[in-house]
């Protein structure tokens, strides 16, 4: 299709929706993409553009003549503009805003001195807002008569004559309504007002919670300035359990499918580095007991299993209690509860596995003994596995670090040379 | 608080959301909860039973009485109740579908009829629909005069004389256009219809690529049978992505804060026990070589840094590529450039470890043939760890087992045999 045929790429692409043309252009190599946004410029429109990962959309802006960009953006509400300018660098961004319409132009400036994932970057400032003494009739005639309305909006804002937001209207609601009844009369019961400098996280967790469609977002006195809707926390809802996954995972925002190859290495390799750390770490402990396995080298059969049982179960706990914080479910006020909970499952695994441990052991090796110690070190560490999967994540939430980036390795850390430090030495307090 | 004065309680818990309350009841012990709610049962209404977690739903359903059951699921929108209804016992079910109006009682059965996790389910069966041809105006009077809309709408559906859905009227629009429009004027350009048969899944990814806000819902023969709106969708995201995180970390749904004592218990440890049958796999491997080990103790020291090294790139890759499946961003056509990526990446960071390892062991044990052969293990054991890592995911989900589940137990093994084959074979044949 690269192979220089306009019109015909032109008839393949038409149809596609503005997010598949981004996914295209996401999963092909740099090459092509290059080929295929130099032969096909008017094609990439300021939806494409949003679309576009972060790690693309630098490449595709460059590529595109000032004129198509500018034609791009400026169909695009405020906060698509502003979400799309706020990762690019210097340059494009300056290119990108001398496109706009001065008065758009304003109102993404703006917006970008807002903090990076703040409601106020979120927003968009094009907002229907009303005086509360009005009439369903009188706001379908302004509605009707009014020139610039936003792409999509679900609600209308009530507003007190120092522009503070004091209800807001369902469209719905609104059409049922006969023309006489005032706007106040049939304002949804539950209403909430989200502060410009408050967390995108935040947002979204109040979207979710309280199945909101859009709100109203004021400055600092109180005052409108403008509005979040589903869609923007859907996103960040979206990125927030992505973040979560990958950082578990130690893997970090760099570490999708299209970004630069050197980033995704490097990235790897910060987290491999720690993990290494750990391990040897973990090595030294081994090392303590060098004699030991030098005289029953079925203990050097055995150990890993205590290790990788552990830190499975570790790995649980941790992400359970991770992903419990992230979405509020365990708070200072349960946290008592659900600490005894995690070590209550983890002394019943750690009794169970013990057992099975110390049967596999005993049809292996036929020594009694190693039976015993194998099974009280599972037990141990199990529960030490409990333990650190629930008391680090937060610990770490407590002191501000994100649970989801740090814990990994602290988790490992602790199974690792608890399971170790139990097993090799009870085996050398015991066995020999 | 639950210590018996009702007239405080109210007081306190009036003011809350019912998401706020159903949290509540999800944090307190049993004890307290069946306290609760038999002192107060006319707070739990029917939004609050919406918004409890499934495993503690039954409980609190069993303890009200007929009468504020009833009153609790009148209000309800058909999705609700279905949803509701669909993971209750028999006996528990009944009483709720006895407590309906009998339409309303039709329409959930209905939907009940559809399979689990389908678009059947999640729809709801209310839909304000207009024929075609009507004018803004005629829609605008039809609302005004209509006896019972749903809860919340956002869009009007335009149907044919057979009642197929042609496209939708986003309220916004119908409002800001004068009262002779055709409807199909302004209509939405996007407009995407969902079979009722459509897996949930499928459902949330349309809603999530296309930021869809409601879109309608038809049955085999094209005709409109309900719509789903952006709230479901976003509900469904939720839970997919929440699955997915417990699921690679190898906890199942039951795995909550919540959930009875015995099924967490028993849910991991049908884990744990898959992540036992592949460490005993590894310890075979070592067992082969017990010989080697015995003449040399340092190849016990550092064998669990080559594994866990393994293990730990193998879930990074594992986790990306699980996730690039489900986001739809990892297809069979790009896999081949991105099983390429992967390896570049391991092998890149393989070398970098390697010679890392090396000299950590040089300056350790001082063994020069010691640290070439961790170094040679340790690139052999990443780049296994990469190719296990996006080829067993892409496996499994080719054929139809979700990655999320399965890939960790198959990854571990592959890292874990590969490392420990290539660090005591490679030291028995070059050191002894």
């Amino acid at each position: 299709v690269a192979a220089g045929d306009v019109a015909r790429l032109e008839q393949l692409m038409e149809p596609l929706h503005a997010a598949d043309i981004a996914d295209l252009l996401e999963q092909i190599d740099s090459d092509d993409r290059e080929a295929l946004v130099r032969l096909w410029p008017q094609g990439i429109d300021g939806d494409v553009l949003s679309e576009l990962d972060e790690s693309i959309r630098e490449e595709v802006v460059e590529l595109l003549p000032q004129d198509v960009l500018a034609e791009a953006v400026r169909d695009l509400d405020s906060d698509d503009v502003v979400d799309l300018v706020e990762d690019l660098e210097e340059p494009q961004q300056e290119r990108i805003l001398q496109a706009l319409e001065d008065s758009d132009r304003v109102a993404v400036q703006q917006s970008l001195t807002y903090p990076e994932y703040s409601a106020g970057r979120l927003m968009q400032r094009e907002v229907v807002a009303l005086p509360e003494h009005w009439t369903v009739g009188e706001a379908i005639d302004y509605l009707r008569s009014a020139s610039e309305l936003p792409d999509q909006f679900y609600h209308i804002i009530l507003v007190d004559p120092r522009w503070h937001p004091v209800g807001q209207v369902g469209l719905g609601r609104l059409l049922a309504s006969p023309r006489a009844t005032p706007l106040k009369d049939i304002a949804e019961e539950d209403f909430r007002v989200i502060r410009v400098f408050d967390e995108e996280a935040d947002v979204a967790y109040l979207f979710n919670q309280y199945h909101l469609i859009s709100a109203p977002v004021v400055d600092d006195s109180g005052r409108l300035v403008g509005v979040i809707t589903i869609d923007d926390a859907m996103t960040v809802l979206d990125e927030e359990a992505e973040e979560d996954i990958l950082r578990l995972a130690g893997v970090g925002e760099e570490g999708g499918l299209s970004g630069r190859l050197i980033d995704t290495v490097r990235d790897r390799a910060v987290w491999l580095f720690v993990n290494l750390l750990t391990a040897i770490l973990a090595s030294m402990v081994i090392n303590q007991f060098a004699d030991t396995i030098d005289q029953l080298v079925a203990l050097a059969v055995l150990m890993p299993i205590v290790a990788s049982m552990g830190g499975n179960a570790g790995t649980q706990t941790m992400t359970v209690a991770v992903r419990a914080i992230a979405t509020r479910d365990l708070t200072p006020r349960n946290a008592m509860r659900m600490i005894w909970r995690e070590i209550t499952v983890g002394t019943a695994n750690g009794m169970l596995f013990g057992v099975l441990m110390a049967l596999v052991a005993g049809f292996w090796f036929g020594i009694p003994m190693l039976s015993v110690v194998i099974a009280v070190a599972m037990l141990f560490t199990l529960v030490a596995a409990a333990c650190g999967g629930i008391l680090i994540p937060l610990l770490l939430d407590r002191f501000g670090i994100d649970p989801a980036l740090a814990s990994g390795p602290f988790v490992t850390t602790v199974t690792d040379v608890v399971g170790f430090f139990a097993f090799l030495g009870l085996a050398s307090s015991v066995l020999l």
